[in-house]
């Protein structure tokens, strides 16, 4: 096992990495406060894996209690949330509970949303157990849910008392999570790390199938990149930012081919291509670059180019998205690989061109 | 007008008490981040005051939206939450959005909710209108809304830029409702200071007619008591439980007689009244002292005794309240007049007695 740190003054934590972490009491022990553990995990989670965190639970001295929610983003709902809610409330779950996500990052977002305001906030650890999650949504305190207007519009910013990321749960991750998963580890690469972008344009393939070794690299080093990212900038005035590379396309492809047909890997993957193709264009980097991205996507079996959405409904969307939340649009571009930067006021017709050259 | 502060390190924010402060720019202006203002308002205050504090955030800079919201408790909703956010999605507002509480406790607790967690957390001030709002729930960050299970269940501390006390608002409070915040002024000064205490019973009839300066004094001191104990517990693991004086027996009667049937102030003097009973029973008061809290509250116009409810009833729902949320049930008692003190471990037959004792 590995642990790094995310150094957040007194809401500092430890992010615990390797294999068969999930029952192990000495993890979970020093978190209990008043002994009582709330699971929160979802219906394809808890039959692989909510035994062997109770038992870890329950060696480490706590009552347990669980709570299953259904899988996928739609669970990302007030109406699931108040089900969590009815069952915290019902196991009379007091101020001093853990609750422990235990799944993937809707599972992550949620459960830390209704940590985050569950009798105005109570302790509560991170186990994911998919590579997206493990990588990303795991740390650095972001929960929400969405509102029909917008993705994680309703949300907090709530950080676990520690994370817990066994990486043998992603022996049980069907290959197209695995693959979407990459995804963000691409991201945190291309934003932030040219040596990682050479790892992975060598070791893509040990990690698709799914050697330990590369699997627990991967985790560490985006988790690296990560905790130093939220630990400068935690409520995301800035840098931190960077990480969204990638995501104002991916967004509106999400948004518009409906929730869930594409998962959140795959947009983004596709919204990074465009997201290159627009640095391109604006001689940021070179056509050489825009190839090793594209490639470095398509080993990890990732699209590159959009779905069959007309590059006018993508604008319309990433406008929709803009007027109802942020006043205004940015992007995420790439002034080398290794190294994003934010961008605003680009002009619509630059935008769309940088569309249209992903999708070809 | 005077300026108090909460010291909270990098969240510290000032407390301006006066008459005619709803239109000074000049006190809107620090705050408004990227330029739009949404004040989240009720139905009975925005006749009253929106047009005073939109012409004050005007001159300030601002663009600025509304929402209305229904009166009373029930406005604690989620259904009307999802309104406030729909409002402000619909319009537009991004995350350096300024929100703006306007009106008395409900509306404090509900819009500051949904600036806790919109965009996951934007900025707010509390503009409070009645004496209750004033004195007590505007300042310290709590924020909440109902659950069928409980009160203030699901919500979060978020402290707010800045509280905004007009006390010219006052004078448009209907008396049941100045009488009702007294009891949250009677509370701090019971729970906190003797002083004060004798201050009350000097000067209540004062309080009653609105005399300016007795008004602007009592807001003073209960923000200035406040103020000193969120400070040192912002998020109630200690000391901060103290100002819960009266409210396990008045959140039962609450809960007992239907929502709104009693306004909180007045439950919550009953609750006194009891908590007082329970403090002689155990031998930390006197009768003298008993007969002193009840004849403050008496002289509020506030009730001293509780409802047409069993104390087999007030009882059980206390239990379920202890049941559905802490774990254990405790009370505030008083051990001097201006020192309230936290008890657990209490038998039934003990707190029967209290309840019995103030029906008499």
């Amino acid at each position: 096992m590995e642990t790094l740190g995310v150094a957040l003054g007194s809401r500092s934590y430890p992010i615990h990495i390797g294999a068969g972490l999930l029952e192990r009491a000495d993890l979970y022990r020093p978190h209990l406060g008043g002994g009582t553990a709330a699971i929160v995990t979802n219906e394809v989670v808890a039959p692989l894996y909510l035994e062997r965190v109770s038992v870890g639970l329950k060696q480490a001295g706590a009552r347990v209690v669980h709570v299953s929610v259904p899988d996928g983003e739609q669970a990302k709902s007030w109406q699931v949330l108040e089900r969590v809610f009815d069952a915290l409330l019902a196991a009379r779950c007091g101020r001093d509970t853990l609750l422990v996500a235990l799944g993937g990052g809707v599972v992550g977002d949620l459960a830390g949303f209704a940590a985050a305001v569950y009798q105005r906030g109570i302790a509560f650890l991170q186990v994911p157990t998919t590579l997206l999650a493990q990588v990303d949504s795991s740390v650095g305190g972001k929960t929400a849910i969405n509102h029909e207007r917008g993705k994680n519009m309703i949300g907090a910013f709530h950080q676990p008392l520690a994370v817990i990321s066994d990486i043998a749960t992603l022996d049980t991750l069907p290959d197209r999570e695995l693959r979407a998963g990459l995804a963000e580890v691409i991201k945190h690469a291309l934003a932030l790390d040219l040596a990682f972008v050479e790892w992975l344009e060598t070791n893509t393939a040990r990690v698709m199938s799914r050697e330990r070794p590369a699997l627990s690299y991967v985790v560490k080093r985006c988790c690296e990149l990560k905790a130093g990212i939220v630990a400068a900038d935690e409520r995301e005035s800035g840098v931190r930012a960077l990480l969204n590379f990638g995501h104002t396309f991916g967004h509106a492809i999400e948004a518009g081919m409906g929730y869930g047909a594409w998962l959140h890997g795959e947009a983004i993957a596709a919204g990074m291509a465009m997201a290159a193709e627009l640095s391109l264009g604006l001689n940021l980097i070179g056509k050489t670059e825009v190839d090793r991205v594209k490639r470095l996507l398509a080993g990890a079996g990732l699209p590159t180019n959009g779905p069959a959405l007309a590059p006018e409904r993508l604008m319309e969307l990433m406008a929709g998205d803009k007027k109802a939340a942020q006043g205004k649009l940015r992007f995420v571009v790439l002034e080398a690989l290794g190294k994003a930067a934010l961008r605003g006021g680009l002009d619509d017709a630059r935008v769309r061109r940088a569309i249209v050259a992903a999708a070809q």
